[in-house]
């Protein structure tokens, strides 16, 4: 299809994809004439992984290139780019206290992901836990109960990307992980409301 | 204690305390001359629960305003207070169109939560479904695995709750929320890695 087809596909402004063509993460399509090049399903899919990853998580530009590249290069053992590319849609957390680290290690443990604690993530959860110190909150045993139901999130959302093409998972991974966070937080307050009623009762203006 | 000592101890500037006392977010102290007042340990209190909402939720004064008239109102049957609360924290979500409001209905039935299809966090949910259908994902079956896992979350947040006072509790359920949506996020990234790990075995980087 030519770049005018590409773009009604997608929905993506054609100015847009040849930014995305000059930048390098959307691959040249097969030139057909001097001004003009053919372009196929795995630029639809390319473009639609682009999308997803700057709508969606806000992504910058250097932070597309990285993965793309790691897509590109990494054809051989795509089995483990889920857990890879899982780790790179995390924001980067500033120095966090040893107290908070080993309080974190300790929940790992509980948890049985020992081999987890190099994870960046794992900061995420000591500068969390710093943060509710702060505020004279505790929550480690919160985060073992939280641990133990990620474990049905994590299989439920492998069972999501097993079986897909390399492109197409690693979208799936982006777009499930970024629009997946939305809505297990979404879920979360469905469930502390349903629970909530279970508890205590019914809120009388419902 | 004066108004110097309640800066120390929660470290929130001066001008800022005297800014929420003029604001009415938080309660006068008793007056003990005319330049000066005393504040309690429910002012302590309340400050962090103002801080929390400000510098973690990164909600508006309106808001602030809006749970914590709902708190001074409610003394009597605070324990629904935490679902209240936990639906007050929801951004907005536009217009979601009718088929994914009802395909979020079904998940929802199919969790017994048929109850909670007028929960705000039921439109966010309709949103991200819509948006992942868009990029050609259908993650309804993905909600009903995630929910589940969710009904694990929440009682473990309402567990950490019981049995607190009523400005402690709302206190703990904003700052449960909003740092626990970072952490469970976290959580969900490390359980990814550890649940890909078990399935195709270890990177060779590591």
């Amino acid at each position: 299809m030519r770049i005018a087809e590409l773009s009604r596909e997608t929905g993506v402004p054609v100015p847009t994809i040849k930014f995305y063509l000059r930048e390098g993460v959307l691959p040249a399509g097969e030139r057909t004439s001097k001004n003009q090049a053919r372009y196929d399903e795995s630029h639809i899919r390319r473009l639609r992984l682009i999308r997803a990853m700057v709508d969606l998580g806000g992504l910058s530009l250097a932070s597309v290139r990285e993965i793309v590249a790691a897509i590109d290069d990494q054809e051989s053992d795509d089995d483990q780019l889920m857990g890879r590319v899982s780790k790179s849609l995390i924001p980067e957390v500033d120095a966090v206290d040893d107290a908070s680290l080993a309080a974190v290690e300790a929940v790992l443990a509980e948890l049985g992901w020992e081999d987890a604690c190099s994870h960046p993530s794992a900061r995420t959860l000591a500068a969390v836990l710093a943060a509710g110190r702060e505020l004279g909150h505790d929550f480690a045993p919160t985060f073992v109960a939280h641990g133990r139901a990620c474990e049905e999130v994590a299989r439920a959302d492998l069972d999501y990307v097993e079986g897909k093409d390399v492109d197409q998972m690693l979208e799936s991974v982006i777009v499930g992980t970024l629009l997946g966070d939305t809505a297990l937080a979404a879920l979360r307050r469905i469930a502390q409301t349903v629970e909530s009623h279970r508890r205590y009762g019914v809120d009388e203006d419902e």
